[in-house]
């Protein structure tokens, strides 16, 4: 079992390497990550400057790749081929916050996930947090283990096609997670304002700031299981497609009026002629 | 009605002319746009340091803002309240080259239309082109018409809360476009490959790049419209739950162990109580 393990926070951060040495009990873990935070950085594939790849070493002294490009170009980069293995699982995280509802299109964790269902191989992202997003995370253990289960569960049972995992464990002592929550998206509520500044010049900056994000601990989504204690294992696809809409949309009278074009342009060659 | 147009190839592209030029007969158009180009960015929230945003002008003479944001802060920065009206609306685009099946997750000009949604305001995003992609767009007229009919129509009918609508516009002679096709995400085939180079100082670095991605031309899909000659117009939302996978994922064997989990507890104090 060849394991791919990557992050959004860097190489550096402690929820990778507790991460990375808890997948090393299931199969070769190779580590590849960006070399800075990436935070809300979203599905990025670079293609307008080229990469660089640097060695460098986990804080447990074992190797690790850095890249200067997003968590997704970290995926491209192995899948393509920059690491010598067939990679059977990309695992990403573990973040020291929740991604939640619609966080998963802006979170750098969960589209490293996406990157490797793109590229036909099973992703996991693990995330760590409570709603109020807070709390300092200081412990990655009790995530590291839950994490360990899920992925070996999906080794076990085997992830189907085109689907990637969103994991998100509450930040709680391990005795008091209650267990697991396989979960739809629920509703994130965004708290974000726009702070303006004025820099030691005299011109204006803006902070996309404000609260930390909250949201609707309704039954049976991500948010709620977050709230009550559990962990979410939300199954996330990318087909984003809005199919209760389909017919609406196809009620509304959308059609090109050909023979107005025509009048037009035979008006307008009418008029080049007699002039 | 106030319309917000944005786009992911900056400011001075001329498809974002052409968009706000035809945008103006239906209400009025606020351009904030990227300073620079953003494509294959992703949904970016740029938390991590402040923003710019400066007055322009488009080749026509109007006004317009351009921050150094990616697409999706550009629509952020505008709804929080940097433009000093209330939108109804938000268009991006139009995008010369086609965003379909799996280029949403990553395009800049369809997650400026996400990040609409999620904030409570319709999105639009309009792209043009070929499935292969290889074609100079060098008139956007065609595009702009029928950019312009799929907002008139979404303006008249409402577009459902929660959805942005992904217009992917055939690279055609306005009289060789059929019509419209209401549509589904279809599959995009991406060839990227790993292209290593070395640089004057003898050191790899990496391209992600490859020959232009195809699609399959699935009857019903965005791929197959736009290989037709349609223009596709495919209703999207950001729930992206693989809700067939639910079921299956929950009869995984996922739970915790707590009687082992408290045995080692209970094992670690007894050892602490006797020693």
């Amino acid at each position: 079992m060849n394991i791919l393990v990557t992050n959004d926070d860097g190489v550096t951060a402690p929820g990778l390497l507790a991460l990375a040495q808890v997948l090393r009990h299931l199969g070769k873990v190779t580590v590849l990550a960006p070399d800075r935070n990436w935070s809300g950085s979203g599905h990025v594939k670079t293609l307008d400057r080229p990469l660089r790849v640097k060695e460098t070493r986990l804080q447990d002294g074992s190797m690790a790749w850095a890249s200067d490009g997003a968590p997704s170009d970290c995926v491209a980069l192995a899948l393509l081929g920059f690491v010598d293995e067939k990679f059977d699982l990309v695992v990403s995280g573990i973040n020291p916050m929740p991604n939640l509802g619609h966080d998963v299109t802006y979170s750098g964790t969960v589209t490293a996930a996406m990157e490797a269902v793109i590229w036909g191989v099973p992703g996991i992202a693990i995330s760590l947090g409570s709603i109020e997003n807070g709390l300092l995370v200081s412990d990655y253990a009790p995530a590291a283990h839950l994490a360990r289960m899920v992925v070996e569960a999906a080794i076990q049972y085997g992830l189907p096609a085109g689907t990637l995992l969103n994991v998100n464990v509450p930040l709680l002592p391990e005795d008091q997670i209650k267990g697991f929550r396989v979960t739809r998206q629920g509703l994130r509520v965004y708290r974000d304002r726009l702070d303006q500044r004025t820099d030691p010049r005299g011109r204006p900056y803006y902070w996309i700031g404000g609260d930390t994000p909250t949201g609707f601990p309704e039954e049976g989504t991500d948010v709620g299981a977050l709230a009550e204690g559990y962990t979410s294992v939300t199954p996330l696809h990318l087909d984003l497609t809005a199919y209760s809409t389909i017919e609406t949309i196809r009620s509304w009278k959308l059609q090109k009026e050909p023979k107005q074009a025509s009048l037009e342009a035979f008006t307008f060659n009418q008029t080049l002629t007699t002039s």
